[in-house]
């Protein structure tokens, strides 16, 4: 069992320092590690209804072999269980199960589960700790590192939330195996951010060919990548953070007007980023080689360039100006006027969103 | 108006360092205070309905004399607004009144308001600033003082929450003056119980005759003893904070028991203190005659010593035990063996439970 091989990346931050541990048969390792970081109680482990099908057992047997009292507590898949009613519901279930403020929960599955569970850790009881086990490509690179927690509002996506970093995070590169093709590519749209944010070199890197089984090392890359500017700004106050919004204002935007589920988060993303690249190159200066060379890798992993026929360029742009007002008043936006770097802009107009909405128009 | 005198109590937290506010006219500069503290955006008033019509112009004048853009938001009055959905539903009209990551809460109102409002700061958004502004003696004493927000689960109160410390508090104890009489006796039971923990010569200044108006000092004084426990172990770990707990055990039981509402949360801690004074003097050294000023000082503000004839004691036993449930599996206790002392024991047992709520029968 101790023949898998693992890479581990420290994440060294002010509130709380955590090992990211990514390779293959970490799952049957899970009671170990948490015993290597000396976690203890009672354990609850979070998950949907398929990731639980589909790796619940194997957890939770490591758990329980390593001593500890578990238990699986599943909520149905999807978007929809982002929200404060399960939040409570799941808090009302820790609470029959015995869990106290001496307990921690262990988050088994995608972003959803993450957030969700991430957030039930930091508000049950005043907060108890987690461990990630991100289980596909979003959630290991990124929204399992970092301590971003939450649910949705009516308004919109993850306004309701804390940070609370969690204590472990193990990725398991296996469980990409048992994704489906359609969220296995779209995982690869925030690696591809990542790439134009932080590091160009990336891009030629990724391989649309290549087996799942051996994405440990750019996983370990973008994790690395991720936790890097979650250091430089834990809290979200310098801007640097900021940063990895790239491509994510229109992005929720088309999310947001095409209904959860429409659209995955990648394919959204994907969209967002293509009309951030569009602002990019017209007005900051990216030159349009560099801009083509991010789409057609976007391309390359079956993500969208433009949006569905059945979604509308104005409404879209009615949601972003909305979206837009979350900062202050201020619009704020992430441009790159190079590939490997990214900054916030304040001067991006609404004739740029626009502009740049249009041009996704199929 | 700057007429008015105010003494301060400094909160020095690793997390954050606040004022806290003591005297009378403080609510008409609100707004004077938060620009003092450097606050800044837009701003929401939470409160509920009864004090949002005794207090809420005064506390929007100020705060819109200020150059604030404001917005009053009321909730229901009482302790059924202590909850996910009410949260929720705050956070939702929050947004709808355009508040940002750049904006601020004011809580106006007693406890509930007050961890209601401070919960919703802390999490949208991820956190946002929090003035408390407390009315009631239990909120100026101590639930404004600390950082501990939160909401009530199916299984208990306070079971969900997180620990958001305000920036400022303001407790004008003119609002004192608009209590009825019931609402501000209840209030006494915190400040005898800080008399137990912490200071005893605090018993012998307590005067159930002497003027609301006339409170500053007994208010500032207990604000000051609570900011003292709270610096000493900010997030409840070293045990000093636990020892605020005193009376609490059985008296959240109580509470439970009688169903919110019946008996107010201050008779419901009296009588939680008449049960923890009878174990500390039959186990652990306490002198009947130290126990007996205390009981004396609870009934000369008309607290109760014994349970109304409708209470069960072995339903409230159950509660208590089930309680118990949520440290970890140890029966933690907190008695007092001198008058100005407190310590947590592990050595109460079921027994000592019984004979406890058995002396509390009417």
């Amino acid at each position: 069992m101790n023949n898998d091989h693992f890479l581990e990346i420290p994440v060294a931050l002010p509130s709380n320092s955590y090992r990211v541990l990514v390779g293959t048969g970490l799952l049957a390792r899970t009671g170990e590690f948490c015993a290597d970081e000396k976690i203890s109680g009672r354990c609850a482990v979070i998950t949907d209804e398929t990731v639980g099908r589909l790796h619940g057992s194997v957890v939770m047997d490591s758990i329980t072999a390593g001593g500890y009292d578990a238990h699986l507590l599943a909520v149905p898949a999807g978007e929809t269980s982002k929200s404060m009613a399960t939040a409570e519901n799941v808090v009302n279930r820790l609470l029959s199960a015995g869990l106290d403020r001496g307990s921690f929960l262990v988050a088994l599955g995608g972003g959803v589960v993450g957030d969700l569970a991430g957030f039930v850790a930091a508000i049950f009881l005043r907060g108890i700790p987690l461990v990630q086990i991100p289980t596909t490509i979003v959630a290991q690179v990124d929204s399992s590192i970092g301590g971003k927690t939450g649910v949705n509002a009516r308004a919109g996506k993850n306004l309701i939330g804390s940070f609370h970093q969690p204590r472990l995070v193990l990725a398991d590169t296996t469980t990409l195996e048992t994704l489906p093709d359609r969220e296995y590519r779209e995982g690869f749209a925030e690696v591809i951010k990542h790439a134009v944010i932080r590091d160009a070199a990336l891009l030629d890197t990724l391989k649309p060919s290549q087996p799942r089984s051996s994405l440990s090392s750019v996983i370990a890359h973008n994790i690395a990548i991720k936790a890097t500017i979650v250091k430089e700004d834990e809290m979200e106050r310098t801007g640097q953070r900021a940063l990895l919004n790239f491509g994510h204002t229109i992005g929720h935007a088309i999310e947001n007007v095409a209904g959860y589920g429409t659209l995955l988060h990648g394919e959204a993303i994907s969209l967002g980023m293509c009309a951030a690249l569009e602002i990019s190159q017209r007005k900051y200066g990216l030159p349009a080689s560099d801009a083509q060379r991010v789409r057609e890798k976007l391309l390359a992993y079956g993500l969208p360039l433009r949006l569905p026929e059945n979604l509308d360029a104005d409404t879209i742009l009615a949601a972003t100006r909305h979206d837009k007002k979350f900062d202050g008043g201020n619009i704020r936006f992430v441009v790159s006027s190079q590939l490997g770097t990214a900054r916030v802009v304040k001067d991006v107009t609404e004739d740029d969103l626009r502009i740049a909405v249009d041009s996704l128009r199929p």
